[in-house]
């Protein structure tokens, strides 16, 4: 039996997308339990489930709320409450729709960091020219990274897939840069080439080298590794192109009587593709690194893009993602120490 | 009378490409000359036109070639002697399709850096949501930046597009970051949000505040600035979308004799939003920053794409893209001044 903790209040649109995606969910998982953690008063419209239990909160953390109130003023939040679920072992994964920088925070603040992780990253998966979906981390949790902790990226983002992918035991990982050469790069990104390698070479992770932007989409590899700061750029950039080639379909299909009729003939059509690349079969995106599972659902998901992202956390907890993170990263131990020593050593000399 | 130097042999398909380029452009723009600079055996095929005259170079700049050899080995090659044809003053501007990094090697050891810029840029123009375009820079000359080299981007990038578009004298700018508060992103990109406010306040800029990724598409700013790395991967990726949807769009309409009617009638809406997209018609990025002025052409681009980047060069020519560049540069000299000395300081203090 896998047991999810659900913050029923966070997201956009709160209960009203949470309670149908739990109920949904349960039909599709007779081996799953529900805890959902909500206000006492959201749950006048909740029908009782024999394997759905309720806990109650006393406040929600809103999409604004700074980090701070998160943290120190809003202790028995929905998205608090799921999380200490976790902590107490009363539930093996987390999921919430809540804003991220909040949901990381208390993560962290509850579950601590992992053994052998500086940073937690937040991974999320793309659809591909392939039909699949390529693993992209970190998506925004570190601004700032050194070689060792995009090594780290690399090692936890192959343990999600093999995860979430039974068919994967030994996904490739991709360095994120500006041209495939070696020579490329930053100097972080270069040293990073340099660390993957050996890891590569010690089979920590499958590592195939540099690749560009336009490979995630490509599916060139399963895994590509960088820095938050450019994997938020490269995922909202892509965001904004897909929103706008959509957006100038309809505007196009609108346009008069004719491209009318013919936006009805190519219904079918225009409506495979947007299945193929529904953004909502994606939804849930992991913070990997802590003591404990948490997977984050967009805030504006639909019911349907929150159920996968319940999905994602049962499979994720089914699988012992946490085990094979932790597994990882001790087989990757001796180069992570070696990096840190490395990089320490040249944080004093400069 | 504005005379470009055209590289007729640089890009995937050279003369092929350049020559019907070339002459559609002289027809469409009575008061231009063009230096046609290539390899003599290129020119059997050169039908002579009156405004056009021919230079001969001795060799190519592959796209392949390193740095290296196109800088100190092929000293006679067609890129190279286009360049030194705007150095000599006998062209206002230089167009080229070969690689990059050459291009950018060669046009800065030729050339030189403007007075006030340390490294110049590529800007390019992107569509967006608006039915404009966004200008972004940098695209990738320049991995690592500090505040100042941003701000420099800043300022170029607003004379690059008050001197393309005519109705936009005081262009908008932002600094591209994973949120819109001023308190997010890395170190650098938090002193970058600071200068570029001070540069707003004294006019030097219109700086509006920080954009995100998907704000490039939208369109909520003229100019979007950061460094090259994270410029470079945000093309690459929006890139791969597009390919990606296109790509999933023609597989679908495809699919069976049902969809393949459909698209006969959808044809005409299908077109209307390629032309839209049309990455083509953003063909023409600037290396901003030089004493001089070069285009570079995508090295994919056919007849038209080509001609927009001829067309391109031409406007910048036409409205002294160079003098511009060199009054706002001069007009934002304290603040640069103020900012190279700050940032000295915090170097040496680390």
């Amino acid at each position: 039996m896998i047991t999810l903790a659900v913050d029923c209040m966070g997201g956009d649109h709160g209960p009203g997308v949470t309670f149908p995606a739990c109920r949904q969910f349960l039909s599709t998982h007779p081996d799953a339990r529900l805890l959902l953690v909500g206000l006492p008063e959201a749950f006048v419209n909740w029908q009782t489930h024999e394997r759905a239990e309720v806990v109650h909160a006393l406040e929600v953390v809103t999409m604004d709320d700074p980090v701070e109130v998160a943290l120190r003023r809003k202790k028995n939040s929905s998205m608090r409450v799921a999380i200490q679920q976790v902590k107490d072992g009363k539930a093996q994964a987390a999921v919430s729709a809540g804003n991220t920088g909040a949901l990381m925070a208390v993560s962290r603040y509850l579950l601590k960091t992992m053994d052998g992780i500086d940073r937690p990253a937040i991974a999320s998966q793309l659809p591909n020219d392939q039909g699949g979906a390529t693993t992209v981390l970190d998506l925004g949790a570190n601004v700032d990274c050194q070689p060792e902790h995009l090594l780290q990226f690399a090692v936890m983002g192959s343990a999600l897939v093999t995860s979430l992918d039974a068919h994967n035991a030994e996904p490739s990982v991709g360095l994120l840069n500006i041209g495939e050469e070696a020579i490329k790069g930053s100097e972080v990104i270069k040293r990073t080439g340099e660390l993957l390698r050996q890891a590569g070479d010690s089979n920590a992770i499958r590592f195939v080298g540099n690749v560009e932007g336009n490979d995630i989409f490509k599916g060139r590899v399963d895994i590509v590794v960088c820095d938050g700061f450019v994997g938020n750029v490269a995922l909202k950039a892509s965001e904004g192109v897909a929103s706008m080639i959509v957006g100038g379909l309809k505007t196009e299909f609108k346009r008069n009587i004719f491209t009318k009729f013919a936006a009805i003939l190519a219904y079918p059509v225009l409506k495979a593709l947007m299945s193929r690349m529904d953004h909502r079969r994606y939804n849930g995106a992991a913070l990997l690194g802590l003591r404990g599972l948490v997977f984050k659902s967009h805030g504006s998901a639909d019911a349907t893009g929150y159920e996968h992202a319940l999905n994602r956390a049962y499979d994720a907890a089914r699988n012992n993602l946490l085990d094979r993170v932790q597994g990882r990263i001790a087989q990757a131990a001796t180069l992570l120490v070696a990096a840190d020593s490395t990089s320490t050593g040249g944080a004093t000399a400069a």
